[in-house]
């Protein structure tokens, strides 16, 4: 029997993942050149559906990566002299923080406690920062930016280079790209594929800074630089030969949700992430992590656990479910339940129904 | 109805590829976790079986990467802090030599022309290098480097770290991983898969230069560094989420590939590039542009063509198979055929039969 997953990515697969797998088969998509015209329209038609269920601006290109942790490394490289800035609050944001002390940086940070979100009349940035870096929806905790927020950062500060990390959030998350220069995400999350893939989008303000740091003489790498990216991307090619199916399996998938329509699709998800909510509001064995309502995420709810978030597991797992456990040192103390499009409302019925006989 | 792909790659998938990818997806492997024993036992596996395939020692571990580009680069960062050395003949070769230059190194080469090989007697390395560079077999031109004269250069130059790319050789080149510091492929060539992945092997030597250049303060990369795999492979993990299912599927193609005996896969191979070979020193339109036999790949073979290359692949695909054009500069004026294990002698006879006929 199969189980469902509700681990907060890898996670489980969209409903039409597995036909558009053997569809990628039947024209056997495994073989093809990455410089054919069968590649370049691959490439065209994963942009073209991502665009339009993103409402990303022809200001921004789209790119492909092996994963989220990937692109934090060529986003540093590419876009940042010395200082970058981090809002921080849990595990993955400060790893994009660590990326960059890595990388010979002088990165500073705004931390904040783990659950807790930002306020952003706090946040002053150093005069020299060059690129805020920013995790609309930190998967370890379970705290969002609020869209909003990500807005009014980027009008207090119009200059600097703004990135969010979308690994959990897309296409969830309503961001404005017009005013966000860079934003990433991992398929393994809300799109509901297997991992392997990672998407940079990025204007070409972050272009020009790649090339101001080569033209002083950095190294910004040599592997997925935003020049060859930005280059190879005139002709829908990508710098070397990148993940073919999962970038057709991509564009499907995108295809598929906006046929759905993303309202539709974000509907679903609240009222799931209202039900999760409300279920630990009421048990007497769990809360939110989270206690502000709007820094609450949607797509990945985190609860505390009177008892062994192990326990937990195990007994869900009985009925052919899996959920997370807290991340790192709240491992055994918090469950982690992801919100994606690819589990129904039904089915998170089932799971907030198992969870009530414990 | 099919074509049989002999691209050089992404190329043809071996038989028992779409089999496995069903068996993985019947396992919901695209949905499990990187940290979970599931996955480490699919690591462990393919670890085992790569390492019976190509006779891999103890001494060195395996590790994934998204494909041989980036590996480039990573063991440029990990095992150079200034000098490396290039053996360079093509394409590939002096990409690897490019990726030292984009990340500031001060690389030197000893370059021949492209379809040369090399005189191991004529190489005389600076003292100074730290790391010699070589391409195994170069896929634009189809030289292959004997590997008795691999042996030779490390004999020659024992305490100096040696490198070769094996993207298209993997796993028939009989490399003694003994003497080899760091060797690399991409599973999208003689392991008939999509591309997707790369795999690292490296001992300890390796990580010990990457140690040494980040205690003197080196940028050494944040991703994929020689320290996290190392410090992630002792549990058969790895830095950041992987390509679970490209990683369960090389593993069962090695396992396959180990019962069918790779003595048996190379000798079936040798017939084929024989048959190849034959082909193209008998048709007045083709010659194979590597002149000497020892530097003549088994697996990339490469032919000037009289006709435009165009006209001949065009007049191939006719009859549902599809062959390589020359890479780069030489695309109009060569073909390339990939001799690798998905492919049977009986198609290498077709599409020789079918070459005679144009």
């Amino acid at each position: 029997m199969n189980t469902i997953y509700f681990t907060p990515g890898p996670s489980h697969l969209f409903s039409t993942y597995q036909k558009h797998l053997m569809e990628a088969m039947n024209l056997q998509l495994g073989s093809i050149y990455h410089r054919s015209n069968t590649f370049k329209n691959i490439y065209r038609h994963t942009d073209e559906q991502l665009r339009i269920l993103m409402d990303i601006p022809s200001t921004h290109a789209i790119f492909f990566a092996s994963s989220a942790t990937e692109i934090w490394e060529k986003i540093i490289l590419n876009c940042v002299d010395q200082y970058s800035f981090h809002l921080t609050n849990g595990a993955f944001s400060t790893k994009f923080y660590d990326v960059a002390n890595a990388l010979k940086k002088s990165p500073s940070q705004f931390a904040v406690d783990e659950g807790q979100g930002f306020n952003m009349n706090e946040i002053i940035l150093p005069e020299a920062t060059e690129l805020i870096c920013t995790t609309q929806n930190e998967t370890s905790t379970g705290v969002q930016i609020p869209v909003e927020d990500l807005m009014m950062l980027k009008k207090k500060y119009p200059t600097k280079l703004l990135c969010t990390d979308l690994v959990s959030a897309a296409p969830y998350a309503a961001v404005d790209h017009t005013l966000m220069d860079c934003s990433f995400f991992s398929v393994q999350k809300a799109f509901g594929m297997p991992p392997g893939l990672g998407v940079w989008i990025a204007n070409e303000r972050c272009l020009d800074k790649a090339n101001l740091l080569k033209d002083k003489g950095l190294n910004i790498g040599a592997h997925n630089t935003l020049e060859s990216y930005f280059k190879n991307y005139k002709t829908f090619e990508t710098p070397s030969t990148p993940n073919v199916i999962a970038i057709y399996i991509l564009g499907k998938i995108a295809e598929d949700m906006n046929n759905l329509g993303l309202a539709n699709l974000r509907r679903e998800l609240d009222v799931k992430a209202g039900m999760l909510y409300d279920f630990a509001k009421q048990h007497k064995d769990f809360e939110p992590l989270v206690k502000q309502e709007e820094h609450r995420s949607k797509t990945v709810a985190v609860f505390n656990s009177v008892r062994p978030s192990a326990a937990i597991i195990a007994a869900v797992e009985q009925h052919h479910m899996l959920i997370g456990s807290g991340y790192g040192k709240d491992k055994a103390s918090q469950i982690r339940i992801a919100n994606f499009p690819a589990t129904s409302i039904q089915q998170m019925e089932e799971l907030i129904n198992v969870l009530n006989t414990l």
